[in-house]
Formats: C-alpha cells, structure tokens, sequence
C-alpha cells in the first residue's frame, strides 16, 4: 500500500488520476434541446440516485467559465431525457464529449438517432434500451468548486418489460451497459450475486 | 421498448425500480468516528466525482428522518475515510447496512479491520486495496427531498503504486472493484477499451 503523490501531477494527468477514485460510474447520455428545437447530446458519468418517492436523480454540471449546453438547455426548457449507454453505442456516446458549437447537434455528430414522442419536449436517443424522460426541479450550487447538481424528476421510464423483476428490480444487466472508469476507460459488467437483506446480528 | 408503470408499485418495490435507473454503481465503504472514538462503517453507492483541482468528491446521505451516524459524526470530527469495495469483501460491505445501534461498530459486526494512521481521525478498512483520507468541505442541502450532498475533498490516497498509469488513471481494474445494482445486486467489472479525446469531426 502506497501513499499517491497526486498534488504534484500535470493539471490532464490530475484530472485522469482524480476521475478514477470514486470507482466505476454509470455512462448515461443527457438530451436536451433549446428554445428554438435544436438538439444537444452530452455523456455524463456523474448521475446519482437521489431518492425512490419521489423519484429524483441528479447529475453534476461543470463550472460556470465553461460551455454547458446541457445545463443551459434544462433551465431553459425544463426536460431532458436520460439514455443508458450499453456495448453497442459507447463509441458514439464518448464521441459526444467533444467540443462542438451550439448549432451543431451531437446526435449528428455522433450518428445517433432522434427518437421524439408526441407527449415530451425533448428527444430520446432511439439506439439506447433504457431511456427516461425527465422534469427539472431544482439547481444546487457546490460553493467548494463553482459546480451545480441538476435534480430532475423521473417522469416515464421506457425499456424492455422483460428486465422487470418481481421485487421492482429492473435487470440493467440484460441490456449490456458499460461502466466508465476515469476519463476514457470503459468496460462490462458481469452479475456475481443478489445479497439478501442486511439485518443486525446479535443484538 | 415498454413504458414501465413505476408509479404503481408498493414501496419496497418502486426502491428497488428506481434505485436501478441510473445505472451501476461503485460500491464504496465510508467510515467514521464520533467525539468518544466510537467507529462507524457504512457502505454507499452515491459517492460521486465532483472536481479534480481541488480534489473533490459528494456522497448523499438520506433525510433528516432516519438515523446517520455517518453524517453525525462527520460534521462533528469534519473527518471520514473512503474504502473501495472489492471482491473479497462485498459481503462484509453489505451487512454494514444492518441497523445496528449506534454503540455497535459495524467494522466488528462485519468482521472487517479498523486501520489507524497516526495523523488521521478516522480509521481505514484495512481489508480495502484502495482507501483515501477525506475532509469536510460543506453540506448541500437538496430540498426536494430533505437530503444532502456532503462535499468532501481527498486529503491522502492509498494503494498499490502498481495501478497508477503514465496517464495519471489509476487501473481500479487490477483490484477487482465491484458494482452495485439495485439495492443489492453486486456485479464484477471487466475492461472493454480506452478510448482516445473526443475532439470535433467536419467543423
């Protein structure tokens, strides 16, 4: 066991070593569009469940001194669509990192697909397999660096009935999602073992 | 691709729905002591990356309502250690999400090792292979649901000097990390790829 000297790394270098201590994270696109209908597409690996009733996530935005779409899409429109990554579409979905003007969208960019639904203002990702449609609530604001977490409400979820379980779960697992690691790393996930639940002992 | 009526389900059920949608999870333990030295250990799957200069990371701790010693005795000793969960120890990490009462350690209810560093409050879990030192930084209160982000940043990293690579990553992989599903669903990692900087196409 060794201490890691990562105060005095290279500001990139920092940011990968930093990025790869909370462990593996869940890879999700964030559609968004603005008020004049044009589409943004961003991966985020920052989402967080927040609570089951009611059923809020959120995700974390960058500082203020830099371009997010993402955010400034959300606030004004309201919606956004979260779109799990799986096997077949991470090399896309990584594409959508990259730094395009406002009037490019990354769905193009990316060679993903508009998927709209007549009863939601913002789009799908048609290739993904587990997508939901989301209501902004509230902006929080991380004083320590100049971020904010976005809590938005669940307000549909659509994937395949077959993954629900009987005690709720939905089976991610059969739709091959990928787990990011750092900045660029991404790998599968294999199931191991349900536990049951955790009760005190000898007490 | 179905829409998946969540708003119906009992309980139990819409906990374990919706603590699936935002994907897998890194399984993390956080421990903590209180004013008599009294230890805490308790496993979190919301540990999220919020900055990398200055180090910082979030975790959510549950409403006011419920009982959480972790909190409690973070914002008393502005002190907690974060351990990574792996293999060889996913079933100990889990029972610490037993209620005990708050004179029991789950480090001894779980059979995992309290590790004391000289010049650090908290204690580490000697079993884990990668285990940093956290500071207090603020608590953010989200309203929407009567939780809190708890911002912390990374005082110390420990782990084998082995994973770290010319990049800055750190190659979690090697120390076989687990993720967590659902409420309890434990899930093993393999790499898939690296991918190179995303940087704009045709503009």
């Amino acid at each position: 066991m060794n201490a890691i000297d990562f105060k005095s790394l290279a500001q990139r270098q920092r940011a990968a070593c930093i990025n790869s201590v909370t462990g593996f994270k869940s890879a999700n696109l964030i559609a968004t569009v603005d008020d004049s209908k044009q589409t943004n597409l961003a991966i985020f690996s920052s989402c967080v469940h927040l609570g089951s009733d009611p059923a809020l996530i959120g995700f974390i935005q960058r500082p203020a001194s830099v371009q997010r779409h993402t955010y400034e899409n959300i606030l004004s429109t309201k919606v956004a669509t979260l779109n799990q990554v799986h096997e077949g579409i991470y090399k896309q979905a990584h594409h959508t990192a990259a730094r395009y003007p406002r009037e490019i969208s990354e769905f193009a960019a990316s060679h993903l697909t508009e998927e709209w639904h007549d009863d939601f203002a913002a789009p799908f990702v048609a290739e993904s397999r587990f997508k939901m449609s989301l209501e902004f609530v509230e902006e929080v604001p991380i004083s320590a660096n100049n971020t904010v977490m976005i809590v938005m409400s669940i307000k549909q979820i659509f994937t395949d009935k077959a993954i629900v379980q009987a005690d709720g779960y939905l089976d991610i697992q059969q739709l091959s999602p990928v787990v990011i690691s750092g900045l660029d790393r991404y790998h599968r996930v294999s199931f191991l073992e349900r536990l049951p639940y955790a009760k005190p002992v000898g007490v």
